[in-house]
C-alpha cells in the first residue's frame, strides 16, 4: 500500500508539467500513468494553483485503480469516520441472527443513539423485519400525437409485455422485468418499468434494459422516446410515487418492548414515546406537507449507505419512512416502514475496499443464495437500524434530553 | 501519521482482552487509551468475532482524536473516491470568480458529467448565483388544553418576540433569531423558529437556542413542551414546508448559453433540452407527486456535501430543486433553484481533515468576512454545480446518450 | 306540482306543534306525513325559532319524496344558477359529436369564459378526448400482529383474488373487481380494491363489495378489520395516490388550434399562452407543493358536477389536473388531464329532477350501451370543458384581462 | 314570483326565433328582454334542439335578475336538496351560542351523520372553536432577467411595502394588505399578497388590489408581470402552501366528550375511535401522500358551502383538514383543523335568495360587527360541523356500521 499513497512523485510532477504545458488533459491522466500516479499528478496541479496540498485526501488506503469505475478526475478520497453499532438481533426473513451495523457519519451522537436503540431492541428479543415489496424502476417518457394515440400506445404496451420483457431481459443476465405501468398525460406517455434486480441496487441495469424495450416501443408504435427517464421512476427526488408504490426495497422492522425495558433503557414511558410520535412524526409531518413521518430516518439511512457503498443520493428515497408507535398495557409496539430503500450488495460502491469490509462485517457482501437475499437482508438490517434510531431519539425527546445529549457529546 | 495508522497493537490487544473479559465497555475505550489505539482495539474485537480485519478501514490518514465529536465507537474511516470538477466561473454575490468543485461519489460518470456542464457554463461567461433566503429552522411542538388556549399561546408568542429572542440568543455567540411562526393544529402549537446562523449550518445552535426559548414559553404560558423538534422544522424529511419556505440557503444559479455553444458542447439544441426539461422535470415530476422538479440535483448535492463535510442526510432537503429551461432565438436560458440547502463552512464535519482540505480547495474554509458569506458562497458554488449536472444530463438524454455514457464508463 | 310547493299548511303546523310538544322527532316527520308536508313542517319549526321563513328554499320544483335517498331533515332546496355553455365538438371514444355543457355556479364570468374556450375548440375541429383509466377504489385497513403477519396477509390476498372477487361481486349486479393492491405499514395492512362500476360513480357499490371481501380476509387470515375505508382509497382528500394511480375516470382532452384562431378568438399568441402555463401552472404549482398543475380546473369540475348530480365533494379529486401547452410554428397544442374524476350517469344525485334534466341535455342520462360508456362520455365532455376553461383563463391572463373581465361582469 | 317562473312564453318564443334566425346571440338575450324571459327563451331554444323541456330547471323561485352577476347564459337553476342539522352549541370567539347548520347535498346519510355528531358535541357542552389565521391571498408571477435581478426585485418589494399597500388598498374600501412574501425561482418572482378581506371571501377584491400593486412593481423595477395569479395563491388547487400557511380562515373546532357520552351516543369507545383515526386518518393518509388527514371533511365543507353561497370549488382548499383524536381516561378529545377555508357572508353567491335564507338561519348574513366577525363565526360553525362529521363517521367505522348505514338509508 505504500505505493498507493506515495506514488513516484517525479512521475506525478512530470505529468503535471505536461498538463500545464497543454500537452495532456486533466481528465486523461490515467491514459498516461497508473491510477495512483494520476491522482498524485492532479493533487500536484491543484497544489500549484491553490496551494492546497491534499495531504490527507491523498493518503488513501487502496490502489486508485480499484475506484476507476466509481469516479473521474480522482485526486484521492474523502474519509468519513466510521462507527459500529450493535450487534442487534434481527428476526428477518433474509436476515436472521445478530448483526453489526456500520455507520459512517460526521454527526456526533448518532452512533451512540442508534446503539442505545439496538440494545433495547435486542433486549426485547430482536426486531421482526420483512421486505414487503422489491423492485427497481425506470420510467421513460414518450411523445405521441395526441391522447387518442397515447391511449393506443398504452394499450399496445399492456398487450405486448412479452415482446418488451424479451428485449429488456436480453440486456441483463440477472434482471427480470416484473411490470410496466403506463400513464398518459396529454401527449406524453410514461411507462414505469419495474425490475427484480436481485442483489444489485440495479438502477443502471434497469436503465439499459428499459432503453432496449423503448426501442421496441418506438419500432411498433408511433410513440417517440423523449428521455429514458421521465421522472416517474422517480430517482433521487422526494416523490409520492416512491412513498406509495415503493422503489428498491419496501421494508419494515418492528418490535414489542416490555414496559419495564422501556423505562430501564429508554428512560421514559410507552405513553410518552407514543405522544411524541403522534404529535411530532404524525401531526407535525402532516402539517409540514411531508412524505416522511419519522424523526430522523435519513440519518441512519445515510450513515449505513455510506458505510456499505450504496448510492448516497438515494437517502432521498430512504427518508420516505413512516414510524408507528402504540403504547399498550404492558409493552410498547414500534415500527419503521421504509417505502423505498434502494440497496445492493454487489456492484457500484459496494466493491470499494472500505465499503466491502463493512459489508463483510454485516456478513452480506456479494450475491446471496438465492440471489436477492443479501440485499433483502441488508434492507432488513438497515430498517432495524432506523427503528432503533427512532426509538432512541423519540425517547430522548420525551425526556427532553435532545439538546442535552448533543451538548454533552460536544457538537 | 504513522502512529495513527499503526497504533501499538499490544495495547489494542490488551484493551480487546479487557472488553472480552467484561472489564471494559466497547464504547468506553477512549477512556483508557488514545483515540487511535481505541479504534485499533475495536477492530481487533470485531476481527476476533467476525474475521473481518478492517485493513483499509483502519488505514485512515489522520489522528482519530480529530473525529471524536463526529462519531462514537469509531473503528476507522470509510473512504469515498474524490474527484474534482471545474474550475467554473461563478458570478455570485458571495462567490465571485473561478471555483473548483470537489465531489465525493461512487457513481461513475457523475464527475465527468458535472465537469462538462461546468465547462459549458464557464464558456458562456459563468453562472449568475444568488442566495435569496437564508435561515436555519427548529420547530418545537407544545400541547395546550384546547384551541382557545392554543390561540392565546400563539398570540403571546407573537407579542413577546423580544423576550424569546433574548433567551434564545443568550445561548449562542453567533446565531440571531429572525422569526417565530406559530401554527395551531388541534391542541398542538408548533413554533417554527428561524435563525441566521452565519457560516455554520446551524442546526445544533438552533436546537439549543430554541430549547432556551421553549423554557420561556412554558414559564409564561400554560403550554407544555412535547418535543423541541415537532417536524415542522423540517429536518431531513421530504417536506413541502422546506420546498416552499426554505431551510438553510435558498439559492439559485442560472446561465444564458449561446446557441452555438449548446450545440458544440452539449451536442444538442436548446429546443431539445427544453423539451426534455418540460416533459421529464416538469410534467413527469408533477405526475409523480414530487417536490423535486429536476433530473438529479441530489447527486451533485450529495457528492459536494460529502466532500465538504456537510451533513449527508441533508441531501433530502437539497433535492427540493426546481430546474427551468427556456429555448430562445439565440440562446438557452437555464436555472436551478435549490429551496433548502443546509450548508456551513465552520463546525460539524467541516473540521475533519479531508473535508477541510476540500473546503480549502474551494477557498471557503472557516468564517467568511463578513460572517455568513463563506456559507453563502458555498451555496452559490453548489447551485452552479447542480445547474451543470442538470444541463449535462438533460443534454445527454436529449441525445439519447444516457445509458450509452454509463456503459462506456463501466458502471 | 302545486302540492309540492304548497303542502297543506294546516298539516304542517300540526306536525310542528307535535314536535314542539315533544311528541315527534324533527328527523322523523316523514313517518307521519308525506315528504312535502314534512319539509313544510320543518320550515315552520325553524320559522318559529329563528324567524327565517325559507320562502325560496321552500319553493322547489318537484316532489320532495324524490329526494328521500339524498337527504335527511329536508327543508327544501338550494337553488344554484344554471348556465349552458357550448355546444362543443368532442371527438371522444365514448362521446363523439356536439355536446352542451350545463354549468351550475355562483361565480360570475365562469360560464362565459368556458363558453369562449369551447367555441375556440369547436372552431379548431373539436377536442380529442379519451378515458385512459377507469376504476372506483376502496381501501380498508386491517391490523395484524406484526410485519411478518402483515406480509403473510398481503401474500394471501395476492394468492386468493378469485375468492375475494367472488365475495365482492356477489353484492352487486354491475360491479366488477379489477384489482387488489396490498400495502403494509408497520402492523397495518391496507388493501386498495379497484372496481369497474360501469355508469355508476360507484363508491357505495365499492364500499359494500369491499366489506364483503373484508369478511373473507378476516375469516381466512389473522388480520382484523379496523375500518372499511383506510384513506388509501382516497376519497375526497387531496391525495397523491389519486393523482398518480387514478380514481374514477382518468381522462384527457386535447386540441390543436391553428395560430390565427388563437389570435382571433383568444386575443393572444400561442407563445404567450405557453409562457403563462409554464410559469404559473408548472413552476408556480411546483413551488406551491401542489398536486394540481392547472389554472382553475376545479371551477369547471364543480359547476359541471353540480349540474349533473355528481358528488360535490369529489371536486377535490377533480382538481388533480395537469395542463400542458406547446406553442408550435403554426398552432397551439393544449391538453388537460384529470387524474381522478369520479363520475356517474346513474344513481346518486343523477336521479334528482333538475340534475336529470341536465344529463338529458348532454344526452347522457342513465346507462350507456354498452354499460360504462355514458359515464365515460360524460368524463370526456367534462375534460373538454376543463380544457376550455384553461384555454380561456390562460389567454385572459396572457393579455392581462383577468381582473378586467371580473370587474366588467360585476363580481 | 309567478312571473319569474312563467314569463311570457310568447316573448320567449319570439326571442328564440330571432336567435335561430341569426339576428340575436344566445348569450345576449338579456339585452332584449328581462332576465326571466331570457332564461325562458334559452330553454325554448334548447328544447327545440334537444327535446329537453327543462321543466324543473325552469321552475326556480326568484327573479332571474338577482342572479345576473353569478351566471351567464342562464337557463334556470339546479336544485340541491337542503337539510338542516343541529342546533349545536359552539363556544367560539365569533360564534358563541347555538347554531343550525344548513347542508345542501345529494349524499344520503350525510345530514343524519353530521346531526348525530352535533348532538354529541352539544351534549358534551359544545365545541370550542377559533380562527387562528385569516387572510385571502393572490400571488402574481413576474419574469426577470436573471436571479440577480430577481433578488433585487424581491428586496425592492420588501422595502416598499407602504407604496404597494397604498396602491392595493386604493382599489377597495374594505380590504387591507397584510403581507407580501416574495419567492424567487430561476427568472420568476412570485409575490404572495395576503389581505384581510373582512366578511367577504375576498378573492376578487384581492385580485383587483394585487393587480394595482403589480403596476407599481412594474413601474419601479424591471420585473415584467406574466400573470396576476401565478398559482402560489393557490386558488382551488390541492396545494401544500395552503395546508401549511393557510388561505381564507384557518380554523379549529375541538371538544372533550365524557366517556359515557361516547358510549351512549357514538356506540363505541374512545379507544376505538382513536384507533380508527390513527390507522386511517393519520397512517393511511400518510401512506397515500395526502394533504388531508381526515375522513370526510370535504363532505361537510361542500354541503355547507352550497347552502351558504360559498364558492363550491373552494371545497378543494377545505379538504386540507387535520383531525386529531386522543382517548383519555375519562373522556375523548377530538379536534378538526381546517387549514384553508375561504368563506364569506357578503358578496358572491351569498346574495342569492336560497343561500341568503340559509345564512339567515345561521344568523350570519351580511357584515359582522365588527367587520369580519360574521365570516369568522361561519368558519367556526363549519369547523364544528366538520368535527361532528368526523366523530360520527369514525365512530360508525369503529363499529363497522359504515356500509350498513348506507344500505339502510338507501344509497
Amino acid at each position: 500500500m505504500w505505493a498507493s499513497r506515495l506514488p513516484g512523485m517525479t512521475d506525478a510532477r512530470d505529468l503535471a508539467d505536461r498538463v500545464q504545458a497543454g500537452d495532456l488533459r486533466f481528465y486523461a491522466l490515467e491514459d498516461e500513468a497508473d491510477a495512483d500516479t494520476a491522482t498524485a499528478a492532479r493533487r500536484e496541479l491543484l497544489r500549484r494553483e491553490t496551494d492546497v496540498a491534499f495531504d490527507v485526501v491523498g493518503d488513501y488506503g487502496f490502489d486508485a485503480a480499484e475506484a476507476e469505475t466509481a469516479i473521474e478526475n480522482m485526486v484521492g478520497t474523502v474519509q468519513i469516520p466510521l462507527g459500529v453499532a450493535g450487534p442487534v438481533q434481527v428476526n428477518g426473513e433474509a436476515a436472521d441472527g445478530e448483526f453489526y451495523l456500520p455507520l459512517a457519519t460526521t454527526e456526533g451522537a448518532l452512533v451512540a443513539s442508534v446503539n442505545r436503540g439496538l440494545g433495547t431492541i435486542t433486549a426485547a428479543g430482536g426486531s421482526t423485519a420483512r421486505v414487503t415489496e422489491s423492485k427497481m424502476t425506470r420510467a421513460p417518457v414518450f411523445q405521441v400525437e395526441d391522447v387518442s394515440e397515447g391511449k393506443a400506445v398504452a394499450d399496445w404496451v399492456r398487450g405486448n409485455f412479452g415482446k418488451l420483457s424479451s428485449a429488456a431481459e436480453e440486456t441483463t443476465s440477472h434482471g427480470e422485468l416484473l411490470d410496466i405501468r403506463p400513464y398518459v398525460v396529454g401527449d406524453n406517455v410514461f411507462l414505469r418499468f419495474s425490475y427484480d434486480t436481485k442483489d444489485a441496487m440495479g438502477m443502471n441495469m434497469a436503465t439499459i434494459a428499459t432503453d432496449a424495450a423503448c426501442a421496441v416501443v418506438e419500432e411498433h408504435t408511433p410513440a417517440r422516446l423523449v428521455a429514458v427517464s421521465g421522472n416517474m421512476c422517480s430517482d433521487k427526488k422526494p416523490a409520492a410515487i416512491n412513498a406509495i408504490d415503493g422503489r428498491g426495497r419496501t421494508v419494515t422492522a418492528d418490535v414489542r418492548i416490555p414496559r419495564d425495558l422501556v423505562e430501564d433503557r429508554l428512560k421514559t414511558t410507552p405513553e410518552a414515546i407514543q405522544e411524541v410520535n403522534t404529535r411530532k412524526n404524525h401531526i407535525g409531518s402532516a402539517k409540514a406537507g411531508s412524505l416522511g413521518f419519522n424523526a430522523h430516518a435519513a440519518n441512519v439511512v445515510a450513515a449505513a449507505f455510506l458505510a456499505t457503498g450504496q448510492d448516497e443520493a438515494h437517502v432521498v428515497e430512504g427518508s420516505n419512512t413512516i414510524v408507528t408507535i402504540e403504547a399498550r398495557e404492558n409493552e410498547l409496539y414500534a415500527s419503521a416502514t421504509i417505502a423505498s430503500l434502494p440497496v445492493g450488495t454487489v456492484g457500484g460502491g459496494t466493491k470499494l475496499p472500505t465499503q466491502s469490509e463493512c459489508l463483510d462485517l454485516v456478513g452480506l457482501r456479494g450475491s446471496g443464495d438465492p440471489p436477492g437475499t443479501n440485499a433483502d437482508a441488508l434492507a432488513e438490517v438497515v430498517a432495524t437500524g432506523v427503528l432503533a434510531g427512532e426509538l432512541s431519539l423519540l425517547s430522548a425527546l420525551a425526556s427532553r434530553h435532545l439538546s442535552g445529549a448533543h451538548e454533552e457529546l460536544g457538537r
